[in-house]
């Protein structure tokens, strides 16, 4: 096969574009390769690049021109390459490629997903990853990340909405406020009977021996709100709690903000420190293991690629989900986005 | 047993300070308790506590007290409890506390381990995380680190200096050096023979099915620096490779760093994407599986526990021993150093 260099774009002959059935390249009148398109056949020896009906290419020649047109050529490429090989087909275009079901070709069928590409040493905004969530809605594609590594390994994550269901909550009866007493970043509550009940009914806290429950300040946060407690200061009122809790745990506000919404929707919420999250939380109150893990961030926080490597690795090495969540404004109000990625076996 | 509360210490009556001999408290010619010690015998009802010689101090109050003189009381009680209740001997003092082997009393055998304790929400710099190690030195003690988490559970993890063995590596050849074109943030080796020998023998990058070899930067900067290859940069010397490099991997320099230092002791160093770190090291070119995960942090880096706690835990759950590195001045040369923390089961 030949191709014409032109640009951007490879341009086969007429009638050699049976290729267009294998997968490759669209109908523009004539029939056009994208770079990786033409690398991948060139590299296979099963084409000719020319340039300006002059020269032949050879595969470093073809490199340099495609890298001085996109600089991230050598990446885009691996991708391909490793799509090609397990059987895919795969179109550049959309947001990197497009990325079809097994066995299915460019024209037969829709694409599936929509192929972002990232390497090893790239920073991704938290807004970008979100953002891929409503391309996805546009576009009716799911979204793929497409991570090259530095040994030209690539790792594909899948994005997801996180879709929590609703779970009915107990009516807390309004008794008499419980009395706490504030042990610096946690909050001690004295009422044995209540404790029990909190714990047992609702996972809320530590119950010591003495049954005694240990709160984190995100539970007593929640459980004031709800009016269940009220907790001793002295010289501050216990309205102030919220800015006392911030004063001593930076993130306390949006921490607060997840752990809310998540129990109002009626999940059951506890720390998540021994996976390196904020939560993990239970779909069930009798659910043994907890299935997801929450880990929340500033809205303008940027990831890099190996803390996304580190907490989906965890998460999927204990069988949970890993959600990033974060407060985006919503006009006057805020809103709680979930964000789920996860591995992906192609 | 009846104490008085006075500051903060606990005086025992001198004829109940057989005490002593179960490990709690320091004789100063009368007997003292610290609070931590004193509270835990007030809760087990094991100890009346009086202030001024009237008033008895329930535990509430005692614990009010205690607050008011230590903010961090409620912690460092936690943590004093769950050794205790574990049959261990612990004596608060030192950088927080004192930890003795199984079985031993203060007093008959030294401390073995000194606790330094924190809270979920606290932040950690790399630099007092290191500093540790030199505490250890000067004590002759093994650092551990309690962190209280959210639901009030205790995880302790054990610092350690990392002492790699120096392994002989394959003096190469000075040949001709080889060709490679630089393919935006990684590069590739065209040389077929070289390229299996270098990856065969020393793991160096991947090996493509046509036998060419992508190389990560650090691994061709150091490929480089070892006179074995030269890159081909339009209009770029490749003196300046490094420069070029750390213009598109903002932490190219510390990174390169410690991957020649290790690659120096004639360990074999790989990316450790995968696992969310920098590179995963093997002690021995015959090792299936690498032994240490290794990340590269600024010197100034601060902690969040929930990033340490990740970190650890992937490295656990994959059988790795997680090591931090950083970039120190020693005088006029930076040296590296490697900080071990593992999970410790008490």
């Amino acid at each position: 096969m030949q191709g014409e260099l032109s640009g951007e774009r490879v341009i086969v002959a007429g009638s050699e574009a049976d290729i267009l059935g294998k997968g490759y390249g669209r109908k523009k009148g004539r029939l056009e390769l994208s770079l990786e398109e033409a690398c991948f056949l060139l590299e296979n020896e099963k084409m000719e690049i020319k340039e300006k009906e002059e020269k032949k290419l050879n595969l470093k020649d073809f490199l340099k021109h495609a890298l001085d047109i996109s600089p991230k050529f050598g990446v885009r490429y691996l991708v391909y390459r490793d799509l090609k090989e397990r059987g895919y087909a795969v179109q550049p275009g959309g947001v990197d490629f497009w990325l079809y079901p097994r066995g299915a070709k460019p024209g037969e069928k829709p694409a599936r997903y929509f192929i972002r590409i990232l390497s090893e040493m790239d920073f991704f905004p938290l807004k970008d990853l979100a953002a891929l969530l409503i391309s996805a809605r546009n576009m009716r594609k799911e979204p793929v990340i497409a991570v090259v590594d530095d040994e030209s390994d690539i790792t594909y994550y899948e994005v997801k909405e996180t879709k929590f269901e609703f779970v009915e909550i107990n009516k807390e009866k309004k008794e008499e406020k419980a009395k706490t007493t504030l042990l610096g970043d946690r909050v001690l509550l004295w009422d044995t009977n209540l404790a029990e009940n909190l714990h047992k009914n609702d996972f809320y806290g530590k119950l010591t021996k003495e049954k005694r429950l240990l709160l984190s300040l995100v539970e007593a946060a929640y459980l004031m709100k709800k009016n269940m407690l009220e907790i001793e200061v002295r010289e501050q009122r216990s309205e102030k709690f919220i800015d006392y809790a911030n004063s001593i745990e930076s993130d306390f506000m949006d921490k607060y903000a997840v752990y809310e919404d998540l129990r109002e929707k009626g999940l059951i919420v506890k720390t998540g420190f021994k996976f390196g999250s904020h939560f993990r939380v239970y779909k069930a109150r009798q659910q043994k293991h907890s299935s997801y893990l929450i880990h929340v961030l500033p809205a303008e926080h940027v990831f890099s690629m190996s803390e996304l490597s580190r907490a989906i690795r965890l998460a999927h090495g204990v069988k949970k989900r890993m959600i990033f969540a974060f407060r985006e404004k919503a006009g006057e109000e805020n809103i709680i986005r979930y964000v789920d990625v996860g591995r992906m076996k192609l």
